[in-house]
């Protein structure tokens, strides 16, 4: 996604900041959306984006808070005082509140816990025991439900009573005595019917759940096949305990999926591209460790035919080539696996056919490269019988790519391991030693057979 | 996202299918659910796949032949007769029957058209005008308008009315006596309002909308930043012709991420896990021939130095080493900064930020992977000189790696080009190059200072 960001203000705020009219900068601030303000604050300077924070009111500030990594927000929440943030965490949902308060330090937490009144603190106090990536960590405690002996027309009157405090009411959950989930009702279904009839007659009576320890990613996936706009939440006894909304599911999606491609590149989730530098250090910095182990391996191969380079340095000159196709195709074989193992395209059970089917791609995709490689090397004067040496390498390693391509992320899923992390070290590792022992080793029987 | 899918059916089908009981696949089709068929389908062999898909009722059809690839919906349609066609677009909504008749030869789409009914085909042909990766092409002509003279009793009327034909009714748009845009009511607001309210009295007055022609990855951004459950698309005059819903955009925002990383794999974002052999081969090997004369470009740099390494074969062994961390720590900045970049956490403004953050992250790293791998040869009994070469040269092509990693998207985005697209070409290229240069330009010189 590459749509131009058109709603950053940064340099307007900092000029007004320069300026040090705080005024200007309020009345500035009042007319942006949550979301920008979100934005600015991230690609501000820390101590700017604290100034920034002080001067948003308890509405806006509860909103921009949101928006921003973790790191910030707790740097701007430390910088206000604990009355000041009671009355930001007060102006938010339940598991808005939930997942900030969990971030606090302890006595901080029950500070605000304390300040910001009976009914809403033992709400958030049940969000807070549900792990942050669940369907519990997700929902939010603000839903409309009524007993399954209600008319429509009570149904109606319990909307109206609370619809000062919630947002995106879509539709209305009935439960039984005992508080069990026992039926949806889409707000339009509703409006529909007469105002005397029982609400059990027109609600959805086996509507989609999920329970409260459901990975967030499931939850994802439950929202897009059914096309929800609201998921009701229930702990281990059916009891309604919740609902999660259209909009905080997106994020996750969005979230998952840079998951897994982070994950990949060898990098942690948590980085964004305007952490502080000493930040990112640290989080690339293990991954590349275990890489130079793996390089150190791919060289110890090349140690071995260390004779036959010394005979024909331009051996030395074409290996890289045959070593970094092997690892480009690789790149592609595991882009595509761990995208159908995500998206669910992909499972254990049809995993012989992609075997299959890689490998063919890379034997296809490595003779006809091998092919022009070896044209190629042939037209700027290299020995044929090199030429040959470079085709039959890069078709094998080409082979290689696909199937370890494909097979290391089966197999890690096979494994129970995400098959994202660490493919691509598996893989690559794999082509670089790949392409240097066929290439080498080859070379070194092609001199012995007298060919070179 | 690494769910297991608990609801594929592939196996089941195929025993069924074998066993040649078309009745008891009908009856196994009938209890699940459209995604999970359309999940079957794309993982049956296409005959099979085709027998199933003519076993299925209309509805599921019109549901099961939307979640499916492209060449594998070409392939169901043209399995079914022409009556059987129409009676599947038919029960689809005009969004997704616009979508389905661009996909048919024009004789058939003329067909399909005649057969669906006036109204409906109206409909759809005014949506058939838009691209398919704009807001035209998002959305649906299905939605509740009323004029903006009416009462909410009258409103609720229309609700009523439109209810049997159009699911996912989350707000009524208002529009004047020219058909232009006025506002919008939300359901809950509907309910709450007594019935002689006039509806312009509780309608949100400048509700959020687009145009037609805005890009699909726009619309994807305004739904995030305003969490909507659905957006109004106006035409150039302002008159509403449609609307998009938020299930809708949940699949945009999961393809335009893909797409991005595919991008940076050197794939076509179309393909797919399941696509046969011969598509993949074709789709990728553009990419790999690119790649190829990247290839030779480095090995052209090694070709330079053929001397100095005939001299020191040490050399060939290592210089691997110091171009593949290279490689591996641009592939760490680039995901970095693409990310941030879609994301609009990044933009121009902050450009200089991330370049010199990116360039002090290559170097830091650059140090320490260049320490440890000095040691490491010094260990295994390699000169010293040669460890102080390798940690220079990891340093300097390290540093280069974060320079680039970042320089060249923000470039590309400067210049109005996909930032995700062909970045990884241009930064491994660099980093190959600038390994071998670094490494092997550095031992001809300590060879001339005679410290080699």
């Amino acid at each position: 996604m590459t749509v131009e960001v058109k709603n950053d203000h940064i340099e307007e705020i900092r000029l007004l900041l320069e300026g040090g009219d705080e005024h200007a900068v309020s009345s500035f601030l009042s007319g942006l959306h949550a979301s920008d303000i979100g934005r600015t604050l991230a690609g501000l300077a820390e101590e700017d984006a604290v100034k920034v924070f002080k001067l948003l009111s308890p509405e806006l500030a509860s909103e921009a808070v949101l928006e921003v990594d973790e790191r910030l927000r707790k740097a701007l929440i430390s910088s206000i005082s604990s009355e000041e943030l009671i009355e930001v965490v007060d102006e938010m949902e339940t598991d808005d509140a939930a997942d900030v308060i969990s971030e606090l330090p302890i006595e901080d937490a029950r500070q605000v816990l304390e300040g910001i009144g009976k009914e809403d603190s033992l709400e958030v106090q049940k969000l807070l025991v549900y792990p942050e990536d669940t369907a519990g960590g997700k929902m939010q405690a603000e839903l409309v439900s009524v007993r399954e002996d209600s008319t429509v027309q009570q149904t109606i009157e319990e909307v109206r009573r609370k619809s000062k405090d919630i947002e995106n009411i879509s539709n209305v959950f009935v439960v039984d005595g005992s508080g069990r989930l026992a039926g949806t009702v889409a707000l339009d279904k509703l409006i529909l019917a007469g105002p005397d009839v029982p609400i059990k007659e027109i609600a959805e009576r086996e509507p989609v759940k999920v329970r409260t320890d459901v990975d967030q990613e499931e939850v994802a996936k439950i929202f897009q096949k059914y096309d929800l706009l609201t998921l009701p939440v229930v702990d281990h006894d059916g009891r309604l305990v919740g609902r999660i909304t259209v909009d905080d599911v997106v994020d996750v999606i969005e979230e998952e999926i840079f998951e897994d491609f982070y994950k990949m590149a060898g990098l942690n989730v948590e980085e964004r591209v305007l952490d502080p530098p000493s930040r990112s250090i640290w989080l690339r910095f293990p991954w590349l460790f275990v890489n130079l182990g793996t390089a150190f391996l791919a060289a110890s191969v090349v140690k071995v035919f260390q004779g036959t380079i010394e005979k024909l340095v331009v051996l030395a000159v074409l290996m890289p080539i045959v070593a970094g196709m092997g690892g480009n195709a690789a790149t592609q074989a595991i882009t595509v696996v761990v995208r159908g193992l995500a998206l669910g395209e992909l499972s254990l059970k049809n995993a012989r056919r992609v075997l299959a089917k890689e490998s063919l791609v890379g034997l296809a995709n490595g003779l006809m490269t091998g092919g022009i490689a070896a044209g190629i090397a042939y037209i700027v004067g290299i020995k044929p019988a090199v030429g040959l040496l470079l085709f039959i390498a890069m078709t094998a390693n080409l082979l290689i790519a696909g199937l370890s391509g494909a097979l290391i992320p089966l197999v890690l899923k096979w494994m129970k391991v995400d098959p994202a992390i660490s493919s691509s070290i598996f893989v690559t590792t794999c082509t670089d030693i790949g392409g240097f022992f066929t290439f080498l080793g080859l070379a070194t029987v092609f001199m012995k057979a007298g060919i070179l």
